[in-house]
């Protein structure tokens, strides 16, 4: 891939960023992404910081984003998955609250966009015995839909509470995101994504979610019906083929995957070689640092 | 199908019976199941109560049979994915224990083949904190193995421990069983199974497990192995079509099934209309007292 640099600041009005991975990880900043975003910003750029991670408010992704010195960036610049799930149940103008296996963060969210929610916090069987967890947990209460997402406190309450409402046909099931893992701090530490409570509650419940995060559609319409952005000049970077790359690619985005995060060279090569071209990025570059003019 | 009762005490040197679902439900015995299987063991057939459920050790069972007048049955007669789960970690003969994401039940039954495993009980997030959870956490226990079945104190904590032994791909990964729900004592009432715990792990370290129970081949293989059965004339009873019927059909046994436990004729029409013939049953009866003589 040759002058990443050149075509990068003159064939795109847009630029959507992956957070984790590509503009940090964890809690380290990755050199010159601060500087990069600013710049397009001040040079009149459409930028769009586009995460999966909805265990944040939006409040506190900006401040993040403050903190790391995104000077530019304001509450214009950030789409999560928690604010396509909280636009998607809002539009959906139920007076029923929404079951969360989720965080507080994506509570407070979908509060935002007046979705009421319950279940956010721990829920331990061991408040419960074998002879009265059938009659104890209570799924009698009435729900328009089961939200899932990233949830340190799962639990086996939870897990079995999601099912049985989702025995209602009626009720909806929807997941901000399917990632299995986060990039953490820790290298070599593997962090359970939310990927992981939407599967639990996926074999539980054998129903089939409608996902709000990357890959999927609803966040590709969110973005156009809310940005207008130009498919064939907008640009999505990131680092995972699974979620960012085939998110771009099979919405006509040019895509550039940055070597920061999960996915390697190594998982590109597979990909040619298993001719998932889907999953293939037009340039890869090792850094974020690359696309400095 | 006609004449089952005829065909059934003549064809057959071996009996094969799923329990939940088709010997009982929940607490309550399925009416003339202890006479057929007192009936076939008095006249000296093979009979072979073969479940997916862990969650008892074989003393538990036998009590429970004992109790629903299951007179002529004893220890020979009873295998569970737990006792051929212990028999293969008995053969890899390591001194590492497993990592057991299962129940106390067992716990106990791997102790009884002299498998050594902790995990077994509560491991709340709650007691770590978002600083120290990575750190906290503890996997460098050295394991031979990551053991997963039904978990009612399933947490993230416990998911994340799974996964980071995971991570080093010579610690193996077994799994109990993969049924994702359990027949339980109230209609409609959703129990998730052990194959929700799976889920969970499988997705957050990418491993694909090994699964003992049915309708894998390594539950075939041990009871071949112990009961030296001839498939030819071999009878499997069950209620599902994923784990009872599958597992005799594709091993070379007869297969019926019975209508008092999870699968209905409707799936049954489905597995038919989808060519699924692995899943087709011989013989669907409405239940096991239509096998009474």
């Amino acid at each position: 891939m040759t002058n990443v640099p050149e075509v990068f600041w003159t064939k795109y009005d847009s630029y959507i960023f992956d957070a984790d991975g590509v503009l940090w990880r964890g809690k380290n900043p990755i050199p010159g992404s601060s500087t990069l975003v600013n710049a397009l910003i001040d040079a009149g750029k459409q930028v769009i910081i586009l995460t999966n991670n909805s265990t944040k408010p939006l409040s506190s992704v900006l401040s993040k984003l403050k903190k790391l010195e995104y000077t530019s960036v304001s509450e214009k610049n950030v789409v999560t998955a928690g604010i396509v799930t909280a636009d998607y149940l809002a539009k959906k103008k139920s007076n029923l609250p929404v079951y969360l296996v989720g965080s507080e963060g994506l509570k407070s969210t979908l509060e935002e966009y007046g979705v009421k929610s319950f279940g956010v916090g721990p829920d331990p069987i061991t408040q419960y015995t074998d002879e009265t967890i059938l009659s104890n947990i209570d799924f009698k209460t009435p729900v328009s839909a089961v939200v899932t997402s990233f949830d340190s406190h799962v639990s086996y309450a939870k897990i079995m509470r999601a099912a049985n409402y989702l025995n209602n046909p009626e009720v909806d099931f929807v997941v901000t995101n399917e990632d299995a893992t986060f990039p953490g701090d820790v290298p070599g530490v593997v962090i359970p994504g939310s990927g992981v409570v939407a599967a639990a509650v996926k074999t539980a419940s054998s129903r089939v979610p409608k996902v709000m995060g990357k890959p999927s559609e609803y966040m590709i319409n969110y973005i156009i019906e809310t940005y207008k952005i130009n498919p064939a000049k907008t640009v999505m970077i990131g680092d995972r083929l699974d979620t960012d790359i085939q998110f771009g690619n099979s919405h006509g985005l040019d895509t550039i995957l940055t070597l920061t995060g999960v996915h390697t060279q190594t998982e590109v090569d597979k990909a040619i070689a298993d001719n998932r071209l889907d999953l293939v990025p037009k340039a890869v570059i090792s850094s974020i640092f690359a696309l400095m003019k």
